[in-house]
């Protein structure tokens, strides 16, 4: 447990949050280069150079840190994006970037994007990681009147499987290499964009932005 | 193997499709009483009154015969998909009783629901079973000048996306009962209907509609 509120992290808690750390570095490092059914627990203890023992004091299986590496990797892409974006006034463009930007992931990131998309646990980590964001993106876009949308919640859940569904035909070669910006497009229609408005709002917004 | 072409069918043929369906059947049954990890395959075979030792002539593990299960569903799903639509001309409305039909089954059909979407493979399923439909509908609609899609096959991807995305949500009563006309309307858009005009057409078909 960390401590929570004012109090300092003890020597002892900050140590236990290394060890975490360090085990998540390896586990990712491993994904990039095998398979994860191909991955023991003793190979992530070795390269995190921690005993295989205490692998247990953090993670309660294999599964367990599948899944907290995918969502570290999906709260390090939101922090890429909030550096995209944090200029940006208009909701419809931090939406456009957003989508685009995880979406391109999928082909340069395949190993852990492979890892996402398989989880059967992805519905509910996409939701949970990007859903606050994605809600928050909604509400200025219904606030600046960008968006027309009836049902906030069937929106953001839509507009996570197109991209999930969409990444995952990226990752096949199942769709060409625009399709990244297509999914963008797609998302500020289904937030109530006109499909000439989103055209032009995803034409914009990937030029201006530094990504 | 079943023999092609204008060949019937020999006796032995016909009983070892009758018994495969015995064992899909039975199966179809066991899932929507109990969890499908609980489900054994001494148990689909006993529910089929067939012999433990043939179900492996039939499929090659219990994964097998659950994919096979979703594809029969599914199958059966757009049978009745074909029957509510086939006195429409309009493909925008077909869209929207297809998309609005498959959402709605996610509350009725819990079991079979879950297991859809719980499957690695539902992707490939989904895509493979509803894909050439969907992809019809979408050839229509862009020939009539209903719908406005630059890439097909992504606008594809991504509906099929959210739909299941919304399926999961409702299954698990993240959303509220109207999500599945909800996300026939989005599901237009994503086809490059104004969403204006897509709430009309989703009022205009589900009104018309027998279902």
């Amino acid at each position: 447990m960390t401590s929570h509120g004012t109090a300092q992290p003890t020597r002892q808690e900050r140590r236990r949050a290394q060890t975490r750390q360090r085990l998540l570095d390896a586990a990712q490092t491993l994904f990039a280069r095998q398979r994860v059914d191909d991955t023991t627990i003793s190979q992530i203890t070795n390269e995190a150079d921690v005993g295989f023992g205490s692998f247990y004091n953090h993670f309660a299986s294999k599964d367990d840190i599948v899944e907290a590496a995918v969502r570290e990797y999906l709260r390090q892409q939101v922090r890429e994006v909030m550096g995209l974006v944090e200029e940006l006034v208009d909701p419809a463009e931090t939406v456009a970037i957003a989508y685009h930007h995880f979406a391109s992931k999928a082909a340069a990131d395949g190993e852990i994007t492979q890892l996402l998309l398989s989880l059967d646990a992805s519905y509910k980590i996409m939701i949970e990681e990007l859903g606050p964001h994605a809600r928050n993106d909604i509400e200025r876009g219904l606030a600046r009147g960008r968006f027309a949308i009836s049902d906030p919640e069937v929106a953001l859940v839509a507009s996570a499987g197109a991209l999930i569904f969409t990444m995952r035909a990226m990752s096949e070669d199942k769709v060409g290499p625009d399709a990244a910006v297509e999914v963008a497009r797609l998302v500020l229609q289904i937030f109530g964009v006109t499909e000439n408005d989103a055209a032009e709002i995803v034409k914009r917004s990937l030029r201006s932005g530094p990504g």
